[in-house]
């Protein structure tokens, strides 16, 4: 009744892309290959509670009071050092925290995009980024990739037709979801196109720093040179989500702006999580931290490459990602994994993944699906490599049929994301 | 350069309405009657940080993990249960945990707001919330207030003029920034309006618990019938605005949007927050906690009181709230606080206040002036109500002409809020 007084960008047929995809699951023996979860038993737990007692006991009382909106000066300057490691030209006032990557996303697409502007993203991109985009509704010109990243011969054709296009979204490093790598000449060539074409780049970097074979590439931030590139990043993968703490690097025109808009947002990230995070990296390695999660996750992606290669099908088309949360597998294009996750993989495997329809602004591809192999076991991945085998054996994907309580529009938010 | 490529939200030619409202200020006599800090010293610093140690032991390492986006259910049953005390029909699934109340209001803003709809809001109002509603560009619709708060039959000529108007934004307990409090009848009245004038109400009520003289009335929720009313409250009033926690109450089909406007916002509020909160309130009173606040509070609130009669002109009017965090002065209508604050306050008595224009969605009144008396002491009180009488002395304020230095469009951003 009340949702009538909606604004038009609340779409409520839509699904949600985000709820479920974290879900308690009932089931005993369940396995999540759904969210982004690091491995629990690699948070640096003492040494993080140490860090709190430690930004308590620096400020005192003043721990509990308001801060400064753009958040600690100690933690910026750290972050704008780290930068500059990786050749971007930054000081700490170019830096400013944010409540997660996903408030990032938020407040730059808040910043560029309002009813039908113009903006291009990765088809597939990042299901987060596109339920803030979704909000502020733009028009999406969908660039496809390459095994080396996005198309750029075909994204400047787009560009050519599209002037308007204002901004570019990508997830360069270990792509969400697909796991691959845009290549150091297309980074190169994307900043070329941005200054030709006149739009602004939002560089996500969540997993940048979790390369577990070959070689790692310059940021595309660090060839801007007319303070187009938007660098954004986060702990959540590095160090713990629980924080909420993410951080973007921007020219001062552009910042300043996202500053208003973080202050109207919700005024300033906690001190009690950004203070204690700053008193971590004061006391701590973090790049050796990140060393030891590389260690462990360079055997779990080993593990599910050998285990998806062994239980899909022989057609599914599997991705080799080098680093990162997550693979991305593509299946024939009758299947619906949608369908398959709410009647199959759920109720009778107690396996979840994430399906490809969220990926895509449109909803419109239902033939892939994404797995984390971070959150999981070793023996887990195998098992659960297991279970999706069976979920796509011909046998049952043919099979498939709908079951109409499963597949009402509850159930949908609640597990396919 | 890249300002033309901004969405049209963006009004660049506006200072922004919070940047330095909780300045740093150089001089090291300065009083800030600016921001609504609470009271340093009566942050419950030691306990804070053994419940954060509670909340890690019990979790262990899944407190750094993520968690439910709504936040922890024990924190959700509480809040419901301190709801149900106040009347207000409410279960721990109608909870939505969000970055500080700032969040509730630009979430709900989202939800209900697009460019050109039409809301209507008390003038003047929360600087924080017209900041936040800015964002999605709603034609306003401002409610004088009277003494015992908004004036109704004038809201009611509104609406009939205006049936569009979907959203009614208040604070209805020490109003910020007045400090006016609606009486009970009024409150009755604007459930009633809302059904039959098919609006929601957003409740916004930071300071309800915070009254220092005279009895406490029934929120304007506990009287809704059609799930209209939208509850928000927070903690950082209250406890600390360190951990950037609110929280709102609202019908489910109105929650449900909510939810996935916070999932896209920032996925969850940080459970290392939410969880040393949560582990707070099992082993300590809150009201208690309040009403150690409320005899600090009352004594300042009096003292602020005393000072303004003291030293303001006599013709100045002065608010007489009886809780909350604000007095409200309303001056000669030739007087322009923020040209005062600029050439006079800030460099020549070292006292910052919020002029009144930020507290108007155009920005077109300019004599008045809010003073927050909370984060004072009781000689700052005195002290910065003296130099705020010479400020406002007839032969100053007269005498006020611009310094261009200081009005330039930085300085404004800096000071003025």
């Amino acid at each position: 009744m009340l949702s009538k007084l909606f604004a038009k960008r609340i779409k409520t047929q839509n699904p949600s892309r985000l709820q479920g995809l974290f879900p308690e699951s009932n089931f005993s023996d369940n396995i999540s290959f759904g969210g982004g979860c690091p491995d629990e038993s690699l948070f640096p737990s003492q040494a993080l509670q140490a860090a709190y007692q430690k930004a308590v006991d620096q400020e005192q009382a003043h721990s509990f009071q308001y801060h400064d909106v753009k958040g600690p000066g100690t933690l910026r300057d750290y972050l704008a050092s780290r930068a500059r490691q990786q050749g971007i030209k930054a000081n700490a006032d170019d830096i400013l925290l944010t409540a997660g990557g996903q408030q990032g996303l938020d407040l730059v697409a808040k910043l560029f995009l309002g009813a039908g502007d113009e903006m291009a993203v990765e088809a597939p991109s990042y299901v987060g980024a596109l339920s803030a985009f979704d909000n502020y509704e733009p028009v999406y010109h969908e660039i496809p990739l390459e095994d080396d990243g996005v198309n750029l011969d075909y994204f400047e054709e787009v560009l050519k037709e599209h002037p308007a296009i204002k901004l570019f979204y990508t997830v360069p490093d270990f792509h969400n979801p697909t796991g691959i790598t845009i290549s150091l000449a297309k980074r190169q060539r994307l900043v070329d196109l941005a200054n030709r074409y006149d739009f602004v780049i939002l560089e996500d970097t969540p997993y940048r720093d979790l390369r577990y074979h070959g070689e790692s590439l310059p940021s595309i931030k660090s060839f801007d040179t007319e303070g187009r590139v938007i660098f954004l990043s986060s702990f959540s993968k590095i160090l713990s989500p629980a924080f909420r703490l993410g951080w973007l690097v921007a020219s001062p025109e552009i910042k300043e702006q996202l500053v208003n808009l973080k202050l109207s947002a919700d005024l300033e990230v906690p001190y009690l999580a950004a203070g204690t995070v700053a008193a971590y990296l004061a006391d701590n390695d973090l790049d050796q931290h990140i060393d030891q999660l590389k260690q462990v996750y360079r055997v779990k992606l080993d593990a599910m490459a050998k285990a998806l290669k062994t239980y899909l099908p022989a057609d599914a088309k599997i991705s080799q990602p080098e680093g990162g949360f997550f693979f991305w597998v593509e299946l024939d294009d009758e299947i619906d994994t949608r369908q398959l996750l709410l009647n199959e993989a759920v109720p009778k495997e107690h396996l979840i993944y994430v399906p490809s329809a969220s990926f895509y602004p449109n909803w419109d591809k239902n033939n892939g699906l994404r797995v984390n192999f971070t959150g999981s076991s070793l023996s887990q991945i195998d098992e659960g490599a297991e279970r999706l085998g069976r979920i796509l054996s011909p046998a049952q994907t043919a099979s498939g049929s709908t079951s109409p309580a499963l597949a009402s529009a509850r159930s949908m938010k609640e597990l396919s994301a």
